[in-house]
């Protein structure tokens, strides 16, 4: 992969937010482990990546009813809980046979994903610099539990109960931008997802790759590498904390 | 001072949110030494301390005339910029015979106040057990320079302009435990001013109280102590942590 940074985005950008989902957290990994501990507890026999995978796929769709207008703002932890039962009944759970506090624990196993190997190292040392945060569909109590888990340094968290929009929407990149007081192209989204990256530029923020090759588990096909020229490619967030950090006159 | 803690506040509370200006940082030291800046620059003769007692007696009105629907909501920045023509008019300066970036430059002060001696200490020592940010007038962006600068740690930033409401307006403590998926009982809010922790008890906050007997200077003689029993006194930011540090079973 190229490693390139174009020396006026250095200058330029002044916060460093973050794609959460994939790029800063392991939510597969996250998510199978919380399933796997809930079969166990309740005696189910369930493929607990397949459930996270399953689980994950309807992500999309619910916010898409948001996204369009068919149903107003809700935050990502209802749809996570809704999207639960359609999942287990998948799966040949009855989820009215689980007690509700059992299944909103499981579908609370979202504010608690652990970390890529280089996220917290990463944060920290673009702290040093820039202002962090996350840039997510995640709501502001699910990405502070987050945070505090597992070890997140971020300066701000802003939700997308605090723009009420969904990712692509533009107003989810340019809410927050707002907030912080900065023009879009002080702003840096960083992403695993090419998607995320090719509608955050469109609004224009600035844009730096991650791969993260094993999100999706041994099989994945989709964002092994940038599709298109962002404005840093790197490795690892540790690795673009490197690229970023203002050289020494 | 009595110094009592409800035991079963320590249990209730999960985060613990501070009031600012006054309460964490030393607003008036703050701006008296940005005064006296740019006083030097200008050749202006300037009292900093009066200046910045004049200043901040322009602080409730403007943002009355938000809270009370005269204008809409706009921001602390904005109101501590327009604030600043009428203090240099009293002071005999013209604001347009200084150039605006200079005007503007002045008003970030607010930005970057420093802390009293406690409050990096205390708020570090409280998150290790509960989430801690601001409830402030200040806007995000605002707090978010203020925490860089001063290396307050917190959890979360949510400024007014997230909430859209000045204290003491209801939203204004109210939004913010919205936002973090809590009920109002499980948050505290810190401040350094009874009338501040009256209206978060009032809509059902828990309370805590430190005294700044030296934030308007030398001839204080407000919020010396504390005026009700709010659930927690303490002298300091870190002897209030002591205070709510779970006990060893």
């Amino acid at each position: 992969m190229a490693r390139y940074i174009a020396p006026s985005t250095r200058q330029a950008v002044r916060a460093v937010l973050f794609d959460v989902f994939g790029t800063v957290v392991d939510w597969r990994t996250g998510i199978a482990s919380a399933v796997a501990s809930f079969a166990d507890r309740h005696r189910l026999t369930l493929d607990p990546e397949a459930f996270a995978d399953a689980w994950r796929s309807q992500y999309q769709p619910s916010m898409e009813r948001v996204r369009s207008g068919m149903r107003p703002y809700v935050s990502l932890d209802l749809l996570h809980r809704e999207n639960l039962d359609p999942v287990l009944r998948e799966q040949g759970v009855d989820p009215a046979a689980i007690p509700p506090g059992e299944l909103a624990a499981l579908a609370d196993a979202w504010h608690f994903l652990p970390p890529w190997p280089d996220s917290v190292a990463g944060i920290l040392a673009l702290k040093r610099d820039f202002i962090v945060g996350p840039l997510s569909n995640g709501n502001t109590a699910l990405l502070v539990d987050m945070a505090k888990g597992a070890g997140l340094g971020w300066d701000v968290i802003l939700g997308s109960d605090v723009s009420r929009a969904y990712k692509p929407s533009p107003d989810a990149y340019l809410a927050p931008v707002g907030l912080l007081g900065l023009e879009p192209g002080e702003v840096m989204l960083v992403a695993a997802h090419n998607a995320d990256l090719a509608s955050a530029r469109k609004v224009g923020l600035a844009t730096g790759y991650v791969p993260r090759r094993a999100e999706l588990g041994p099989h994945q096909h989709r964002n092994l590498a940038p599709t298109a020229d962002w404005d840093v490619l790197a490795e690892s967030i540790t690795d673009l904390a490197g690229r970023l950090a203002p050289t020494p006159e």
